[in-house]
């Protein structure tokens, strides 16, 4: 285990549009923050700027609501065209009441309102309120092409993280969750290390990407998106590379549904 | 928002042992680490040491089970005298299967096993197999008793939580979680600050408290008791202090149980 870990925000990354580069963004806000990537180091990226540049961002006037979405709109008392996205987006609703809708998001991420965002997503016009983000359709595969273009255009060998403001079921407030991995364990297996009492160990696998994820929150936090883009340097870990999927309970596995 | 947070794990933390003053146990590792504390940092410090410096080792050869243990246990293949000492420390079962017992601690939190713990478990006579360790009986006032003890014999104004590595409904592995708080805010409410769309406000709370015990946990790991003790610097929020009971979600608005 390390024992000192730095965790800093880049400065200076502008307002992500479709289409954006976004290791480019990321090349521009180490040089105005005066910073160099290291290998070993982990990027962590907002959620938010990945879908962005990723273009899923959408109009909710675009937006037509099946009888099935207006129905449960009704129930729960949202927006049936947000429900409308909700359903598209995920696999099964897992727990619905009025203002509250949690399912199971298309990528296996149980969470409110399929991970669909309504706050600070701004069109071209600065036009605020008819816009939406979903999140990006395979965060791991965002990873790993960020991964690689960070090693050939900077030179640097680094594991990426996208994390995203998940709510739990028991806790109050949310807490970075990583719903991308590249180049990094997502949970390390500690079983034979404290193999020293018996077959019966409660505690066995750490999720670190989910707490990268979260340290990465602290300096992100949630309201503005001035500093989307975090580097944890000084974790390193000789567990195996996995993506964000191993972070997901197997459905036979969930008691809680 | 902060833009830097520096994590260092404590060198020179002995092995724990009941009636142990954790303030002077900090105190020498800190200088053993040629480290000094500054005011707002955050000292987390990993439950199993707090437990045990407050004697809360229990062997498991002293245990006698009820007949609803016994009876418990057979039906979840578990040793019954655990199972007496998870049915004394909980409130209720939330779910059960072979193998598996999740409840509703004393403390209000949801885990498995009541948090009890088998593992690096020592008497002094080196006698790893009968012994567990219970959570803290109220790790909000062990925190606020540090942070005081902190305050007048180190003269500095510190945050501490008491974190431990507990699971997640539908995620792998475990993750750090504050289970005592004491000097900073626990969750710091962002709703105002979002307030741009209108009423539907996705995400509203942020469980810095959490994050923080995530944080440190990267570099407490879970398998030795070498760095039980992690400072966090950087970390400022003038969101109102709270107990980590504020983290705990209302029963009434549980959703899954």
């Amino acid at each position: 285990m390390v024992s000192r870990i730095n965790i800093f925000a880049l400065d200076g990354v502008p307002l992500v549009k479709p289409g954006d580069d976004l290791v480019e963004i990321i090349r521009d806000a180490l040089i105005f923050s005066n910073e160099r990537l290291q290998d070993d180091d982990v990027v962590v990226i907002a959620q938010k700027i990945i879908s962005k540049a990723e273009g899923r961002i959408v109009s909710l006037n675009s937006v037509k609501p099946s009888s099935q979405a207006e129905a449960l709109a009704t129930k729960l008392e949202k927006d049936p065209r947000q429900i409308e996205l909700v359903l598209q987006e995920s696999k099964e609703i897992v727990r619905s009441k009025p203002g509250v809708v949690i399912v199971e998001q298309n990528l296996g991420l149980v969470m409110a309102n399929a991970g669909i965002d309504r706050s600070n997503v701004v069109d071209q016009d600065n036009n605020h309120d008819e816009y939406v983000l979903l999140l990006p359709k395979d965060p791991d595969a965002s990873c790993d092409l960020i991964r690689h273009a960070i090693n050939e255009r900077l030179g640097v060998k680094v594991g990426v993280i996208v994390n995203d403001s998940v709510g739990r079921a028991w806790r109050i407030g949310t807490t970075g969750h990583a719903i991308g991995v590249a180049g990094l364990p997502a949970v390390v297996d500690l079983r034979g290390e404290l193999d020293m009492f018996g077959k019966e160990l409660l505690v066995s696998e750490q999720a670190v990407a989910d707490e990268l994820a979260s340290a990465a929150s602290l300096l992100q936090g949630q309201a503005s998106e001035g500093k989307p883009v975090v580097v944890i340097r000084g974790f390193k870990s000789d567990a195996e590379k996995q993506k964000a999927t191993a972070l997901i309970r197997d459905r036979e596995m969930d008691m809680f549904r």
